[in-house]
């Protein structure tokens, strides 16, 4: 487990597992220009990530960097499409033979690149300025991934957090993902270390416990983030969604409710998504438990995060959400009385279980936003608009924090510029100060053992 | 098995099986309207075709005129679509709930007809009137259907031959399917009766025999044949394909070998299709298996067959098939010895195992033919043409008999017009005469019992 | 199908499959031993029927005597057992393999043959002198058999009927078995053609049909019968009882409801035992469906048989049966309703879904009776005893019939010793005599084609 | 997973699963019969350990002790048995349902227990005075158990060690089960924490990661250690053996090879066992791949014990097993190549895969040793005797250690006279004395935290 790649790497031929064993031969000549040409790139970075599964980094640009050598190329036959890798890492292989799961990955890598290039993005079929176009892009990728299952009862549980925590908050994320599955339900997380493989290692072995084989461990991830967040193989369906806010979208949508465990800025950026689309007044009725957990220490961060939501959007948002301290059975417990409530609402709206039509989503949470210093400095950070308005705009500045910590063209960006200028009101740039020093203090904004060099700067007067 | 329909039917809301379970709102509401729209009768007709299974007739026209109160109805909801169903036929049904095969064609039945209108017909992404653009039309139908299963070894045997046979012709596809059965191959038919349903019968027990739960029995049909050969509910496997060629086409793509049983027209248009395409000498190497069989009284009939083609075609269209008169085990065993060529060759090749791409069918054998009075009158039927080309216009003279037969607008075109005019090179023309002769007299134009008024008049003189 | 054997058969050495996989070696010594001595000549025409299964005799001597080479021997290997047969039946074979099924009945009656010589009659465990001991003898052979399935609900319809019968007759009991099929229910018959096998034959259909995938298709025979009725390789499941009374016991245990057709001495015989069995007065309360069918011109046999039980056991044995007349759908409804009783009865009473533990069966018909000449003169055939006492002998008289009829010992007895005297009460005697020649005259003792030279002689006077 | 007993405990009925479901009325009696009767005690003990997985003692008085109150009692019911258990741990249910995977525990242990009451000891059908007899006993507990799989390759490695062993040791044993699970093996242990978990724990996560959804967990136990070695729930087929001696031969018999990690007193005793079983001369040529392995600071102790072996058993002990230190994944590829050994050896022997019958096991390692006082202070330990005798006897030096440190009666013994007395020829009491020592002192006597009181001393001049 522990086994380092040692830059020779392993060259390859292989196919596709679990998906595109089928393909058109005009399919297989647009793939492999697809994967030359426009999305070359995209696909190499993916590639990597998943191959890259046991390396213990975080950081985009170095993985790129240690592997430099790696090629992927399509190989196109008549009896379908094959996979030569060169320089791959050597991690991802047993006995010269790929482990099952991540050939799995890398084939839905290629799957999703190539169905959002040509089927949503260069087609006609979708209108991506539009929030139902988008909506609607969503719901096909996901069902060419084959993630939305008919004909099963609501169990799947999001959970998001750190992918840089403490030893004892994994320990902890873990035994939730342990209770979950006792409980029978299944795990949908962001992929990667930490808060996202935690509840997948615990459920995985609580449905061993329980004789469940068909188990889900859904990994939804974004090409930015992948490298950084590569899927552990215990992920058994993959889907790359082709930004931030889809994947966003499709958490909310495909899963039954959402648990969030401590973590930095981009769990924030979670909570204030999942906090401005729920205090939208179209989505009052609807019922979808969240709950923010963590282990005895958390307490205090629990806090924070508390206060700094009643502060900015009011005691609304905090009517949303559960807090549970150190108490795992309990969260599974509350999830599952929350689950039922959804259960029993969609039944009577006669709504599908495996996408949440029905929850509204504004374009101002749906269209990406680009976080170049212009935008982070421009955005509006006063109280003096609608709460899920701010909540859009603060979420904005977190993944902005995202981008400059941990995505290439953001690192990039940051030494070129300097970091981010942040402003707004002071009622809410005090806070925000306190609760972005807490994540750097609490080596919540890198690996632990990296030192954290802040990509941003808090304006305060204004 | 013999409950025959009360004329009252039955007023039922079923659900999809084994496809269009997981929709999107767009593709439930375009469903609705191609449903109802522009397609509603094809789809009304199609539904019957399939809910009628159990009734014996093979006139298209009497079938709606019995059921003429039936009624289909897409509803729309967000868990999904349901089909209303009025007055159907009570023998799709058994104690109020309907056969779950019936259920599975119903679906099958509007799946295809809403992938052919919206995406084959209506977008832009297949070219209809090009060679290349047409076949990838027939792949991407199959694929969407789930009819290309990867990951098997060529097994699947074409079985084409009359719906309308003797008893003992009918006993003797049953044991042919049976020894084919045995050998653990699969079967793919046109669908309805005869020599259409004795197969896979056969092939059914035969499987039951030797343990094999996961047998084929691929029905291909096309909508203008469905209504006077629906589906057996032991197909477990429907395609509809939107015209003859195509259907045809499918075939020969998906098939691994062709067994032909006597017939009458339609299986004359097989036949001639099928040699016409393995004249064409970019096939001269490909390895197709082809065997033409019956019970011992059949004798004759495939000397009339091998003499005109052997007349029409020459002996080199000989060469490509074997005639086995009365012997179900020998025919099962040369066609096994002719499918491990085809796998080996498609191993050398690097060729898919489950669509045949390489196999040349030029545009004659492709494109439509509306066998209008004119066109029909206008067939070029001379020797002085490539065979393979002669085989095209032969093979058009008997898709317009069968449609003057046994569809809906040819009949109703005879009934006003009178019969096809039928005229060519006397040295065709004579054995042409001789053979539909034999063909009216042998009782394979129509059902046993009924009497048949030819369609077409051949005319000699020129 | 019609395949015939050359006389010169197949050598082959198979492994077994489905059961006997694992044994310890002293088991393959004990198997060995107890096949090469004891058990041989039983396991040899029991292995000869079972791979017979396609010829068309019911003549168990006939068939020895054509296969007089054929030999069986038990391999012994560290990794098991094998079977090496010498000059086996090739109808039993495709290109040089065994047919599955037939394997695994090949198995089946080396596993069966096998555990009642070691188990049941040389160990001390079963007390086969003692009604509860012969109970639990039988159940100990099913559950080795794996014929006992837990966590299923009851459907398992008895088919009882001739082996000998009318093509009318045969398609009959295909169509009944086609409506229970497709209403889920399962079929147990006691192997053989006629009324043994069509019911299997519809059910399978209707099964493939509604898409079941495990159906049921118990066998369940004994060593003096399967050579004239050798299971139809549909048969999943094959049982071999050690005589006629635990067969008949395994059937009235096993199954949740009996249908019978017509047929001859065998099928008067089981309704006998049955109906003596439900006339037990601790039997009163407890359902047990009963459903006597026929096609159209079965009415004058079921009104004889109904007249002849008048006569004989009274109205209350004639409550305990329904007739249906040609009509297959309104016999699997009656059958459906009957077997939901049998369920809430078990359920209420807490009562095992798979073998009925229940039902009272008296000594008189367990205790296997010896058709020799003097028992068969000296049964008490007087309406001065209980009916179901009557019913027992009666049930005997039918058994010697049935012996003399089909069994090899039987008929060598009557060769040598003239045909059984049967005497009693003129009331009797007279019905019965009728009774038996409407048999002859139906056809209804030898396979059709064969001339019956009766084995019985009625002695009326007395 | 921390949860604690309350001391309540839980009151329930259930129902068997995975063994037990199809019973006979008699059976059911016996069974009653032999749980309140001669076994309670024992079926009580068993069922409590199962029960109580998730706790972390070792000591299974304190077991006893702590649920005083826990009782079982067998139900009888037509529909089968059912178990009613009081004040059952609380840890063995998650929202007051047992988990599926210690309900099947329970189910295994009653079977068990039951099968060796009747079958085994007061049945007369196998002799246990006798080699054969054992090893046939021992093969239809397996059996009975379904533990002994046909059609399967060789791949079950087991594994043996310390159940208290250091977290630095646990870690290691996981990444050794990682990689054997990653290439396909699975994994048999004593049941248990430390070495007997670890293992199975990183199996099943490779498996995941490698789709494999049979993976195999088989835990072999025996009554008097289970208390102290409760299966962990990942177990997925458990086996409870009658005494230590026959579970020890269960192992050599059903596994393909062994690891042995870092251990106390059980450990030698196994180590011992095994090395006495090889060193006989008729398994000369036999291949049995054993390695010794441990995380890098366990170098020492494999030098210690490598140094023991050869001044007691010689060199010819030494070439039966290879030491590896700190590589889990060489030690995976070595066990891989050394079972391709074995598969061969069986194939040219035609022996089976499932049972090692040739393995030659001498009746000083098949007979129970009881570790009385008298008998511990009565063994000869001189190298004055064959090595595989003198390996017997040092076997049950360390057998009556493990009883004096884990075992109730052991314990009590201890408590009432003293240590047991161990002598021989000082050539092996002082490595002995040293070996011990450094047990004591490495704490693998006891979980750690706890103080070891030796339960022995070494009496040196002699």
């Amino acid at each position: 487990m522990t086994q380092t790649s040692t830059g020779t790497g392993i060259d390859i031929i292989v196919s596709p597992e679990g998906s595109l064993e089928v393909l058109s031969q005009d399919e297989v000549n647009r793939l492999k220009c697809t994967a030359e040409n426009g999305q070359y790139d995209l696909l190499r970075g993916c590639a990597l990530a998943v191959l890259n599964c046991g390396s213990h980094t975080d950081d985009s640009k170095a993985v790129l960097e240690q592997h430099k050598l790696f090629d992927i190329e399509v190989l196109q036959q008549d009896r379908g499409v094959k996979l030569k890798l060169t320089q791959a890492p050597e991690t991802a292989f047993v006995e010269g033979e790929m482990i099952r799961g991540i050939r799995e990955h890398l084939s839905a890598v290629l799957r999703d690149i190539v169905y959002v290039s040509n089927e949503i993005q260069h087609s006609k079929r979708f209108n991506l300025h539009d929030t139902d176009g988008i909506t609607n892009a969503i719901f096909h990728i996901l069902r060419n991934a084959r993630a939305l299952k008919p004909n099963r009862k609501p169990n799947l549980v999001v959970c998001w957090g750190g992918h840089s925590i403490s030893r004892e908050e994994y320990r902890y994320t873990k035994e939730v993902g342990h209770e979950l599955g006792l409980r029978a339900m299944n795990i949908c997380t962001g992929c990667g270390p930490g808060a996202m493989k935690g509840p997948m290692k615990g459920a995985n072995l609580a449905h061993a416990k329980q004789r469940i084989s068909n188990g889900r461990y859904l990994g939804i991830s974004e090409p930015g983030i992948i490298a950084a967040e590569s899927p552990n193989p215990i992920v058994n369906e993959l889907v790359i969604l082709p930004d931030i806010e889809k994947r966003l979208e499709a958490f909310v949508r495909i899963g039954h409710g959402i648990i969030v465990f401590p973590g930095g800025a981009g769990t924030a950026e979670e909570i204030l998504y999942l906090l401005g689309i729920l205090l939208n007044p179209e989505n009052d009725t609807l019922p979808f438990p969240v709950i923010f957990t963590g282990p005895s220490n958390s307490k205090a961060y629990w806090q924070k995060i508390d206060q700094f939501i009643g502060l900015t959007l009011g005691e609304k948002a905090q009517k949303r959400y559960q807090i549970i301290v150190d108490d795992p059975a309990a969260v599974a417990k509350a999830m599952q009385t929350g689950i039922i409530e959804v259960e029993n609402f969609r039944r009577a709206q006669n709504d599908a279980f495996y996408f949440n039509w029905r929850l509204k989503i504004s374009e101002a949470f749906q269209m990406p936003f680009e976080p170049s210093h212009e935008n982070m400095a421009g955005l509006n950070i006063h109280l003096e608009q609608p709460p899920h308005e701010l909540a859009a705009n603060l979420r904005r500045v977190f993944s902005g924090i995202v981008a400059g910590n941990v995505k290439a063209p953001g690192i990039i960006a940051i030494e070129k510029y300097g970091p981010f200028q942040i402003n707004g009101s002071p009622e809410i740039m005090a806070p925000l100060d306190e609760l972005l020093k807490s994540f750097v203090q609490q080596q919540r904004m890198k690996l632990p053992g990296t030192v954290y060099n802040p990509c941003y700067e808090i304006v305060k007067g204004c």
